[in-house]
């Protein structure tokens, strides 16, 4: 049975352990939680990141918080609606987290006459077989991704969507490291992506442990390394991609798709098929999360690096034109535009 | 006499005195700097920044070590031209660094027989008007920009190009710092600028300090600040501009250039014509400048923020191509394309 060293459930089951993502690259601690609280605030801290990694949290998440919750039916379904609910709230824009939390749901619709003991063992079957699609999923993501690329490319990403962001491989990095698994060769440039450094802090320090040559560059500087003619390719992973292939991804994706089309360089996205959402018809409809102005002002910081007060804007996410992106990568294959065709069909 | 509070001689002369850039916005802090060593490393450490400060500061400091000197000539002049060559290599980027240093050489050349008691009353001359003249053109080229904006509009700015990286004014910011001095009211989105973050330290003090509503955003968020529609210009100071318009600037100018086109959204350079170097045919003849990986792992960090040893590429400029700037704004006007013919008309 797979078990992810970064999210996985304790050894008597009644716990959620993880890597604490905000720790890294100095320090490897783990979190044991065990209330939703915790669970939801693991989520908004970003101790747990990335989408498809969100999604296998919240479907163990919902398992362990499912056995403290009353043992008769519909007690217990009215306090596991709630419970989703609130965890659900933690990010408005990683569609992964709803998506699990429905998946998690439907076990108990599913089972409208099961006792609670049986729906109990149904939802940790269920939240295993999440984390398990995911393994797969990554793993085809990986190849599809890596069918596009030749030895001694260079590839640009931002943000991380290495293993730590899913289950195993990643998306975005996915094929690089895959592709290092089978003895070949490629570079990396990664984002550092502030204000959370996910690229300097996870990023770097995945494909360096991978024995991936990587490169960390400011965010800033994609134009000047994309101008130096030395990446073939941009990578990037998804929150969540509209119906007409409109993507929300880790603010700055669609300054580096932009700089990519400048340059002629083309621009994927890499992610699960449950990533996208044809209920959301074009990136217009997508809500973007705002987030705490301390982060760009103070955090990470020996000393605050602003002046006290100044007004920050710090949008977690921005929404990438399908105009700007070359192929939509999912484990089902690799979608071309139109997207609205494309992407309809992966749930055909 | 014009004098500075940021870069200006000590009492007696004897030495230089530069606020501290490094420290702000926390803390202000002077430092005394006797030595051509001392005043090399203000140079390359970033104490003194920005490009028409640090042809004053390089036109002040030869003033103040040639009173050290040897008292007769030609060792005079030949001790000179070796601590203006060694000034001259802090920093191979910036036009005006060697631009201030040639001018101070010539007072030697205009005055072979001067005795070199008279010399030091020449060089001391020459670097105030190098002051005083900054001063007016810091002036005119805000006034020129200022011509451009209309009450409401909003800037997005990159890097600091303010009154601490000039005399007075600046010259990015220096329409919006003169408007609002005329009672005129302008909105500016200043990027942070990694990895040393004159934008978040410099810019944004600078702004806040002049009464301007500003807001800081990452390098990464000035894409979906501009599909919001908030900015209706960029303005950007510069480090060198060649004779066809490229423009070498700080990291990441070439970017926010690259995306206003995208979004339709005017981008000017703002600087001296002392900026404009007719001997650098185009963009690919500018030496770009390389710093010190740390700067992007650790610098400013309570720890570091990437893994050890990990590899970094830390450009300190970028160049913009000409064909992403509606104009070049100088003490004389504003250049518009083709900048081959109104740059060399700036100097006939």
């Amino acid at each position: 049975m797979e078990k992810l060293d970064h999210v996985h459930l304790s050894d008597d089951g009644s716990a959620l352990v993880i890597l604490d993502q905000r720790r890294l690259p100095l320090h490897r601690e783990y979190l044991t939680l065990t209330t939703a609280q915790e669970m939801f605030d693991a989520i908004y801290s970003l101790a747990i990141r990335g989408a498809p990694a969100i999604g296998i949290f919240a479907a163990l998440a919902m398992s362990v918080l499912a056995q403290r919750m009353p043992a008769e039916r519909p007690a217990f379904d009215e306090e596991f609606r709630k419970t989703a609910d609130f965890l659900d709230s933690s990010r408005p824009t990683a569609v992964n987290l709803g998506w699990a939390l429905r998946r998690m749901g439907r076990v108990l619709t599913a089972h409208p006459a099961a006792p609670v003991p049986e729906l109990l063992a149904l939802l940790r079957a269920e939240a295993q077989a999440i984390l398990e699609e995911d393994v797969a999923m990554c793993r085809a993501i990986s190849e599809h991704g890596l069918s596009l690329l030749h030895d001694g490319d260079a590839v640009l990403t931002h943000c991380n969507a290495g293993p730590i962001a899913t289950s195993r491989y990643g998306t975005a990095i996915g094929p690089m490291i895959l592709g290092a698994q089978q003895g070949r060769k490629f570079r990396v440039f990664a984002d550092e992506t502030r204000p959370l450094l996910q690229g300097a802090r996870l990023t770097s320090w995945e494909l360096q442990n991978a024995g991936i040559d990587v490169t960390l560059i400011c965010d800033n500087m994609a134009s000047i390394v994309m101008k130096n003619g030395w990446v073939q390719y941009c990578f990037t992973g998804c929150d969540r991609v509209a119906g007409n292939g409109d993507t929300a991804n880790k603010i700055g994706t669609s300054g580096v798709a932009i700089l990519a089309k400048h340059y002629g360089i083309p621009f994927y996205i890499l992610g699960p098929s449950s990533t996208v959402d044809l209920s959301t018809p074009t990136g217009a409809d997508i809500v973007i999360e705002q987030r705490d102005p301390d982060e760009i002002r103070e955090k990470w910081y020996a000393e605050p690096m602003a002046p006290e007060g100044v007004k920050c804007y710090n949008p977690s996410f921005d929404v990438t034109d399908h105009e700007l992106i070359a192929g939509i990568i999912t484990e089902k294959g690799i979608c071309r535009p139109p997207y609205t065709e494309s992407l309809k069909a992966l749930f055909e």
